[in-house]
């Protein structure tokens, strides 16, 4: 660990939960450099719903870094981008009846959300962008405008300017629908919020504690962008690519937004990719108005594509996912109904779903006392309140369980300790 | 071409200047789906230093992948870093007696950008920044702030601000050093210019036209930023990992700036990565406080370090940069003397140079001439009139001499068709 | 006319409603060139509490200049100065047992506003203030940021930043303490909401429609200052100096604010004057940090001692003005119960009072039809709803009871002509 | 002196400097609470260029307080503002062949100022204003942006942004045209400088030290502005209303702005009062966009027409300017030779004049002699280093000879204690 504390910056988080060198992967497990074994319920922050080198996917890039493939070509035409772009239109947009041109931008969500933002503005030509609270879209200064981390916010040093901040659904209790109050302090010439460019929301919130935005609000935002003229952007770099049962988190909630950011488990691997789908009205960017030397990571064209020929060929594994997402919740109102005193229920959506405790503490020492079990999970939420179960949707159903009983002992473990 | 066409946003670039569909590349050759073999000039708009597919590289990505190695591991502790992180130890910093800590940001440089004026701003408490006309350092909403270009700043769509802007080292002529007019705005107490957090600035502008700052302006800009508290951010992404012939543009100036940003070649294999190095006082971040999914893209990892293994174990590499600076000065010199009505000399320095053309549609023309004849190259500057041979530093001089023969040919073709 | 239409710019506004020529005026009367008279209901948008050249103010401005006192002393001490601030701290401060420092700015409610929020932004060391749905603080960009009115708003042609909206007293309804939302998101830590310099608000908004702050929300809301170390600004420009029964609109309301503005009937007599009252502990100014070149008009400060001095040595004026009150409540109840169908309801607090129309167009059409009858009066809020009563606190019964006849016909006619 | 200890608060300046109560003033001179007569050269900076309570001004004012004139209106049409109107276009504008739209701001220059650059922004729809090196033009938040001084500037407790910084002419020394800089920027479409939708600019920089402007230097700024589509806004609030020997500093330089911005002088007498002066072209002005309560301010307003009358009928007054500025060119000049250790030269133009002194803190302690000697002085300048002859332009032969041998001996005073 010694190179690690004396030449890392001490901005380094993760690892400080996980104070072990990994070393390998396959699939939903971790190995560190002494073998020991991890199950991974954390997957990349959800960069990689397919597992941790993913045997089909690994094959296909071994093949393409053999037989020369580039690997680095700017924002130049390649083979692998044109399989890459064939393998969307067929099996994600034709299927879906949904019509968008493809920006690749640099390889991160951050960037992919820097690139919405300014395409709203052109578009509209207005400057305020609406976000909601517990938002988390990145922190290059645009995208952290709009993230609602205090502690991330904190690191600009500047102000982060030309965003609304509204509440989320529910965020005000389950009798005020907080879709009228943004509706109504927009539609009040004398409110103070300036006409938006867009709206950026998240269907369900991966960082701000796995709030699930019901359809019925949705529906009422994207009307509300329709008749104001602003923009409907849909977050999906954490909820999409399957995480929520369909490829993107919004499938079956009869909205079609003007532009959608996806990257993270995007290239299926792990690999930076991430992309902006512009509805084809709106794409009035000139060339390169908006560049970057990575948009071209051609080994993550390929593994993309490969997941998509894979897994999104047909319905299987959607319909996969779902049979997971009930033996999930399942075993999560179990606990439950194990730890009234300190559970408060479940969170969440589709195979993005976690336990709320009533103490941000108790979340942490789970996760911690989970690692000593052999599981990585994390925290998510205001307080860090929520254990977020993310595992790849490619998870056996022994390694769920298996995580899930450590997650069961250990919280067990702190509950006794507290008890103590 | 069709589905770039009708898949791909507006916003794409590079492909108009090659409309074909590239598929293989080698070291200096990219190959399309025809098979036709080009020279490539552009080197991945400079991430590409040890050339395409580097087979060392190769080799070392392969065994990584096929042992199972992390690909994607967040900003955990992994061994594929720990051997990044020692390998930079070992074979750059401590040979060159200098000391900083290594913050893995998002793979891209314009991430490394944000970051690094969000340490500089959070150590100094100020907001002010002072980047340079020409200067380019990425296009997410900060790091846009302080790139010079119209074209991208004018896709932000919102204001652009805390940055002031400063004329470059012999913007306004020779007979004036702009470090005077810097330092005497910052000493007038009534210029306007607020005191800054810190001073932005690339040894040679890559983007901006291969401007190339002195030694003597340089050590004045950091004296300045001593002087005021300002800390001194060398913007190394495109000028560093060997482009200028050492490692860092500015080894042998005499200069030790506060930040450095590095991306673009530092994998050496095109793949995305980019880090900021911290002098150890000013490393205040908290846990987390800059973060980002693709931190950890070990493949990356894995490829920097085999880069900096080979390449950089010794000064062989340097030697061997300077010998063909060497040729390439002098074949453009010949350029230079060959059309005195069309090019007004060259410009650069290392093997970052290129042919100033008094007319940017003439710089322009050559470029897609060169195409025509095989060879991928490109110009840069205010009006896009330098045209920059960017080739890998591991061309072979059969190929560095057949890429400038192209070049010539194409000059002369287009000075013959304007004659005509 | 002519002269106006020609030379005056297209910015002219009340002028547009009231579309000739006044002349003289003396207490609650204007009279044009025709020498035709005319009520006001407008009193100066609530700068002139104490009429039209108030006779006893009228004779302390005449002495004063003719025995040559001071007329411009830019921020010198001044006998006049003098006699102001002695008369501010023995009638208005002592009394109520406040303890404050007087900041002489360029003499506009703005300017005082724009100063409140340097201060508070000085002292707390953070950017962000909180301002409310249908605040109105002026049209300078640092108060305009502040201000609701998206008509103004718009004039900015650049983002106003650093604010940030929530919903003012009752902006939800009744049922939703709109205190609590502000509290929620500040103490959320990743709301997206920042910690705030201040939160500055009106006690009742006056060109926001005349909506009341209750006791309450107010005491909620300096307890969330005091919390979290936020500064309490009540900008008292329009609803202080007497407006609303006492010198202080939130007197009774056992409050005590950081930051206080005054301006509008703080000179008593219609010349430009503004202050801001700073909590000793907050006085971190340096010496002419915030300037301009009008902060000493010294005939302001003679007529605004003269007006403490004659209407608030004492609490008889006070009482008058709640006596005047219950008269006007009691006529305008009367309007309300005769015209249900378009009136729904009276609004405001103190004789700060007026009638809320179920629709802009029709109190815009009484207002102007009251004009036609001899009323000078004006429409509030956010689609100019509210018919505002804002008359002197110095009319007398007759003449109060006279607009009130003027403006019940007015609506009369309205209505009819709306019938047929 | 104690009641402005106590309560007035730490931002007092000028009162700091002259540490005496005053009370009256007539002409040229200030008198204290005990009598003392002091030689006004300060002349409220720049604000009473007819002297104090000038006789006549001062006879219309109380005609007009007697018969019951109008005091506030609001931005309604009055006769005082008719009269107003008619002066300036009889005696001002028709003579100099000058078509302006007159915008009644917020009676202060900062107002102007603001709603200067709110019209320029709307008419290009464009955010960057182009400012100069040592300006000052207010002090709230948009004018702050543009105000050079450090001081001022670290009031604003937030970024002040949308103002790009240019050296004023002669900022660089007299062989380099700055002008030429500027355009080279704008030219430079990667130069970082966004096309502005203004510049603002003094033709002498009052507060900044007295800098004057060439009309060469202004001539090609004026045509930056045709050829960019920016306009020009000179900023003549201190400049202007004959300090400079004509009624507009520009008058003879060939030169039309585009926007005027006038306010300290122009109501004659001290009173607060400042408008816009906007070509008939860009008067794109919604009906109460730009708003404030003190628009009306009427005593200004016949203060104002009847200086016009007085002044500004003929030309008899700028002769009588320029025959006093030869006069004491004339003695600066004695001044210059015989103190060259300590004087460097004198600056300015017109009866805007001054000696520039080596040493700020001499200036600061001439200053102060000159008060202790009965003459009110002060200085502008980076460091405070100009002293600032600014007396009202009405002064007598011999109180301006009084005044400037109350300066001599109080810079051999001082010189004389400094050798000691």
């Amino acid at each position: 660990m010694n190179t690690f504390t004396q030449l890392e910056s001490a901005v380094r988080s993760y690892g400080r939960s996980y104070p072990v060198v990994f070393d390998r992967a396959a699939d939903s497990c971790l190995f560190d450099v002494d073998g020991r074994r991890y199950l991974d319920f954390l997957a990349g922050a959800g960069a990689l719903n397919y597992g941790h080198n993913n045997s089909a996917i690994t094959e296909a890039l071994l093949d393409y870094i053999k037989r020369g493939g580039i690997a680095h070509g700017l924002d130049m035409q390649t083979q692998a981008k044109e399989e890459f772009l064939n393998a969307l239109e067929q099996f994600i947009l034709a299927p879906r009846d949904l019509r968008y041109r493809v920006q690749f931008t640099g390889p991160t969500g951050t960037n992919a959300v820097e690139a919405a933002f300014k395409i709203a503005r052109k578009v509209t030509g207005r400057q305020n962008i609406l976000a909601f609270t517990n938002g988390f879209h990145g922190v290059t200064l645009g995208a952290l405008s709009a993230t609602g981390n205090r502690h991330h916010r904190g690191g600009a040093g500047t102000a982060l300017n030309a965003i609304t901040r509204m509440p989320y659904d529910g965020y005000l209790g389950n009798t005020i629908d907080t879709s009228d109050l943004l509706i109504k302090m927009i539609e009040d010439p004398s409110s103070g919020i300036d006409l938006p460019a867009a709206v950026i929301v998240e269907t369900v919130q991966g960082e701000g504690g796995l709030n699930v935005a019901s359809t019925q609000w949705l529906q009422k935002i994207e009307q509300f962008c329709r008749q104001t003229g602003a923009l409907l952007i849909i977050d999906d770099i954490q909820a999409g690519c399957g995480r929520t049962g369909e490829f993107f988190s919004f499938e079956s909630m009869g909205i079609e937004p003007d532009i959608i950011t996806l990257s993270k488990s995007l290239s299926g691997y792990g690999l930076p990719m991430a992309i902006v789908l512009i509805s084809p009205q709106h794409d009035c960017w000139k060339p390169g108005e908006h560049n970057g030397t990575f948009r071209g990571n051609n080994h993550a064209f390929v593994t993309a594509a490969a997941a998509l020929q894979k897994y999104w060929h047909n319905d299987d594994f959607a319909q996969e996912i779902r049979r997971k997402e009930s033996l999930l919740t399942n075993r999560l109102d179990q606990l439950v109904t194990l730890f009234p005193h300190h559970i408060t229920g479940q969170k969440g959506r589709g195979m993005m779903r976690g336990l709320a405790f009533r103490d941000g503490q108790m979340a942490t020492d789970t996760s911690r006392r989970s690692f000593a079990n052999g599981l990585v999970i994390e925290t998510s939420g205001s307080h860090g309140e929520v254990v977020k179960c993310l595992c790849p949707l490619t998870i056996s159903d022994e390694e769920l369980n298996e995580g899930l009983d450590i997650l069961a002992s250990s919280i067990s473990d702190v509950a006794i300790s507290y008890a103590a």
